[in-house]
This record gives C-alpha cells, structure tokens and sequence, in this order.
C-alpha cells in the first residue's frame, strides 16, 4: 500500500536540504507519495500562519512527516503566535508527538570535528529520548500580571507552569526503557528532583515503570550534573531520558559535542509510532541559498523515518549504508570538512548518496 | 573594624577544603572574627535540620559568610525539606542572595586538564551571573493534585511555577551590565523567549535596562543554542546573564568545560553587597576524607569574599598571587593533576599556598 509522506521543506536552508532528502527517497523507488506543503516563516508569508490549516491538515492524514527547518531574524519582530517556531509547537501538539529520540552519534571520519579530545568522542553513540508534549512547553496557566507574593508584590511579572502528570511520564519512561534493551540497557533518567516538585514526581514514576524492565539499568542525574558529565565523558550514557525543557538543552549539548550537528537526524513519534523526522540542526538562515549545507541530517532523518514510522527497515538500511559510504570516499560538505577531505556542495552530497544507493 | 565572618564547612570534603581556606585567610593578619557553624548533613545529623536557627542567625549576623559544600547520598531518602541541598537555597533566601557570579576560567597551566581542545580553552575567560532567588526555583504555587486538564484530566500530577518580576530582571541586569563594564564590555542574555512568557518578559526587560549602558553590546541567545554555542566557542562570551534555572545548567557546563571545577570560586551577593562564597564544585562524598581534595577553588572563594563584601581588594590578591604561584610551582592535587607535575594533597595544597602569600 501506497504511504503518504508531509514534506515540510521550511525556512532558510529547509528547502536546499530537503530537496536532497527527497531525491534519495525518490532513488528507492518505494511506494511513497510526497506531498509538498509551506510551514514556517514561508507560510507565514504566503498565508498568514506559520502552520496553515492545509499544512496541518496534510501532515494529520499523512503517515510521516519530513520537515526541514524554520526560522529566520527577518521573524523576529513577529509576534510569538506568528513567529516560524510556532509551527514546530503546534504540530507537535495537534499530532500528539510526545517521544523525541536525538541520537547523538560520532562517526569515525569525523571524530577530529568535535571541540572534545578525540580519545572521549571517539565511537561515542548516546540516544537522548526527550518527552515532547509536556513540561513548562504546554503547561498552563502562563502570561503576565500583577504579582501578589514574592520578593516585589505589586510588580509586573510573567509567569509559566511546568507540569507533569503519572501517564505522561510513564509512556515516555516505557519509550526509554524499551530503546535502552535494543541498546547497552542503561537508562540515565535527568531530573531536578531537589529543587522541583514536577521532577521529584518524574523520579518517583521512573522509578516505579522501571520495575518492569529490570534487565535494564536506571540511575538518576540532575540537570546540571548531566551537563557536566556531558562534557566530562560522554560515552558513559546510553540512553538518556527528560523532560521537554530539560531535553531541549542537552539534547543540544550532547548533539554539539559530537562536533557534527549537520549529520544528526530526530524523531518525534506518537503513540502509534507515527512521526515527524528533522535534522537535529535548524534553519542556518545565514547559509541559506548558498547551496553549502550538509543534507546528511536530513537525508538520515528520512531513513529514521523508513524505520521508525513505515516499517521499511531494509530501505532506511540502505540510506544508511549510503552515507558511511559518502564519508569513506573522503566527501565532506563546508561543516565537516578537513584538509586531506574533498569538499562538495549541498547537491553533489546529496547526489552522491544517490549514487551510492 | 573587625568584620565577622561566618564558616559553614558543611558535609563531605567541606571540612577539609575549608580548614585549608581558613589556614590562608589567617596567614593574611586581617582584622576578620571566625566563628563556625554546622550546615547541611552535618547539621540534620547534629540538630535534625539542614539549616538550624543558630547557624541562619550566624549567617545573618555576619559580614560574609563562607561556605564549603553539602550533600551526601547518605541523606538522599530523607524527605525534601531535610535534605542537605535545602540549607543552600534556604540561605539564599533568608540573605536575599540575587545574584550569583560564577567565573568560568581556564589556568594557563591547567589547559590540557579541559575535555576540550587547548585551542578552544586556553585563556577562557568568562563570567556567569546568575539570578538567585527567583525563577522556578522559588516560585508558587507547586505541588501534586489532580490535572483537571492537559494531556491526561483526572490523572496525578505535579507542577512548580516559573515566574519573573520586572525589578527581579532589572536589578540582576544592572549586575551584569556593570560587570561587563569592568570586563569585556559585552553581555550575552540567555532566556527561551520563543516557548516561555517569563523569558520572553526577561528579554524585553534586560533590553531596556540596556538603554543605560549603550557603551556595553549585549545579545540574546536560546538556552538550547547557548548550550552548544558553549562548546563550540566558549571564548565567544563574556558576561552571560541568566535565570535561576537555566543558570544551574550553564554554570556547570562552563565549569566543566574549563577542566578545572576544582579551582572555580563563586559569589552569591544580596543588593549590599553581602555575600556568601563557596566553591562551584561539590561535596564530592566519593573522596571525603581522603585529603586529596583540592582546596584552591574554596581558598579563591575567600579571595573573592574579601573583595566583593569585605572591601580588602589587597588582601584577595595576595591569595590569587600565591596561588598562580603554586600553580607555577608545579603543584598539583589530583583533580588537575598530569605528568611532570607534583602531586600534593589537601593540606599540603594549603600549605603551599599559606607559604606563598
Ligand atoms: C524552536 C524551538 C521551539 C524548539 C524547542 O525548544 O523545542 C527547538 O529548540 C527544538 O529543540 O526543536
Ligand atoms: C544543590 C542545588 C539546590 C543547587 C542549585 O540547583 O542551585 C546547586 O546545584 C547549585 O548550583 O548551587
């Protein structure tokens, strides 16, 4: 049966990369329709929204999404509502995509491109599994008014609410568990349990899910612990597992450590493993049309998808295979090159994964 | 006039880094009054709490107040209020602690100790302040009930209010902007003013606190970006200022990435300039007693007192001076410890440093 893909190209470098990630599918030669629609700051000026009722609609019935970036400073002044992030929010949100996989992964060829010694990035491969429709992203009430407590009663402030209720952590922790026995069986759960009732709460249910995977290991980090540890040696997580605020900053990091953001793809799936797939990279808006981007991210974030939402594992393989081969034959767009590696183009990238295939 | 000082060495290596502290600052001959109290752990185990009333009154009574480090997993089953970590945010309450200096530094000598590249760290020199007493770390209401609405109404939840009052911002931009004036004349603002209200109110407000200082340029980075920006340029920065909850996570990473947690102090100032100073580290219960924790960061600590809240600017070089002298004596404990250098441990550390001033 025919599947339906939501290709979302986006902002700044979106289209250039995604025009890539579409070729490769296309070589496959798989049962896919792709249907194109606007988001982000292009919708926003084509039609007023950064998520048109037409794009949400299309990615709703679709059986995949594949978005590429949004954002630009020309949005800046834009009210929130209509800033291209919202569109990210919003789709998360309507589609119910509440488990964000991030893997952070350093390929051989490109261990010399991260800020850390070789010797601690060197094979480093974590999955950080951020839950993506909860915490102080959603959580109401929020805005602004008159304090009535607090160091100045009386002044303006602006508040927000985090928040986290039993089922939402417990399908996120069954999410990480199950990842974790496909890997090293090592959860790391990332809290702030000494400062936070939310967070004393997600300890307590990690906690209590991971009786039913006692094969598998689970200890408890702080945030800012986990940001060190991070730094100080990356290859003793496995499977790292937050909340939607705390994930979005370590995820980051752990991605930046790696040293190639541009070839790191993400999964946003729901509870029947439908998903949005985007290179954990954004929009580069100062890059965009110079036809220098890495499309690697996004062309694996297509595979991601072959595997995760399509159940076409053989397909994602192949995409897969196709990159490490790029990389062996020394091919490196602007992001990732050094010297003894040959420099190539967005397209001339994504053509010889093409090629590959 | 003598000034008061009040020492809370706290729990695991706490005592041992302090009587080093407390060895220097004697050496010095100031017109300093030392009078000691137990905080943390040390303090539940004694009086059966974290902060009992004598040792909030020692504090509050004091000029400055010098603190080791609390915490040990030994306590981790009590109940929140009882914990170790409650002394810490209790006394920043009580003292009106707003604003938290953390200088991120990387010794010439102690480069190689970074898990970064030399390139990236080698004369690293940046400063985070951090508000203190507010954010989500303070705010109400927060607790458990039931969602009556969000993703699963009816279910168990927990939630904690993030909020930010405009004189909050203000005072604690005054702080950095000022700072900056000293430094590098460049403050970086980090918020999440695409996803949250309060950060959206602090970049609205840290702008135009900027209007008085147009001789310093500031910008305004995403938490999540100033994660990886901290990685892959640290020494891009120069002042980053802000909140209480994504200052935690920042301050860590920078320290960590300089190599050398072990000799970054910290300052934690009210709005007179009262403070109470304590190492970045922590309590390190893992190598309690062993007296092979380094004291520098504690002793800098003091360095720091004696500057910001006691106004003996002389006195606080002295120490620095003899401790770039250990340092160049090829003294070592064995955090920052690599070949070709001496190994000492706590006390001898101390001793050095006593002989140097
Ligand atoms: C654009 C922004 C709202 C988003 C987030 O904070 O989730 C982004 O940083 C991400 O991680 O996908
Ligand atoms: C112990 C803990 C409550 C504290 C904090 O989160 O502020 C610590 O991490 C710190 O940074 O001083």
């Amino acid at each position: 049966m025919t599947k339906k893909i939501a290709v979302l190209p986006g902002d700044g470098i979106g289209p250039e990369i995604m025009a890539e990630a579409v070729k490769v599918l296309q070589a496959l030669d798989l049962p896919l329709t792709l249907e194109w629609a606007d988001v982000g700051g292009k919708a926003y000026e084509n039609s007023g929204h950064p998520l048109p009722p037409a794009t949400l609609k299309l990615a709703q019935e679709a059986d995949a999404v594949l978005f590429g970036a949004v954002g630009d400073w020309k949005y800046d002044k834009l009210e929130r509502a209509l800033r291209p992030e919202q569109a990210i929010l919003g789709l998360r949100k309507a589609l119910g995509l509440f488990a964000n996989f991030r893997p952070a992964i350093c390929y051989e060829q490109l261990t010399h491109a991260s800020s850390l010694k070789p010797e601690l990035v060197a094979g480093l491969d974590i999955l950080i599994i951020r839950e993506l429709t909860g915490d102080i992203y959603f959580g109401q009430p929020r805005g602004r008014r008159t304090a009535v407590d607090g160091h100045f009663p009386g002044a303006e402030e602006a508040f927000d609410t985090m928040r986290y209720s039993r089922p939402e952590i417990e399908r996120i922790a069954h999410v990480a568990f199950q990842a974790a026995r496909k890997r090293n069986k090592k959860v790391t759960s990332v809290d702030k349990a000494n400062v936070l009732e939310t967070f004393q709460f997600w300890k307590d249910v990690v906690t209590e899910v991971h009786k039913d995977y006692p094969d598998v290991e689970l200890d408890h980090m702080y945030v800012d612990n986990a940001a060190m540890q991070l730094v100080k040696a990356p290859k003793k997580f496995d499977v790292v597992v937050t909340g939607n605020m705390f994930g979005d900053i370590l995820s980051d990091e752990a991605a930046m450590l790696t040293g190639s953001i541009g070839m790191l793809p993400s999964a946003s799936l729901d509870v029947n493993n439908k998903g949005l797939y985007e290179p954990s990279h954004g929009s580069a808006p100062d890059i965009a049309g110079k036809g220098i981007a890495n499309p690697l991210a996004t062309i694996l974030s297509a595979a991601m998808m072959l595997k995760f939402s399509l159940n076409l594992p053989y397909a994602a393989a192949r995409i897969e295979a196709a990159v490490q081969s790029v990389l062996a034959q020394g091919l490196r767009t602007a992001d990732i090159w050094s010297e003894g590696t040959s420099k190539v183009s967005t397209v001339e990238m994504g053509d010889a994964v093409v090629k590959a295939i």
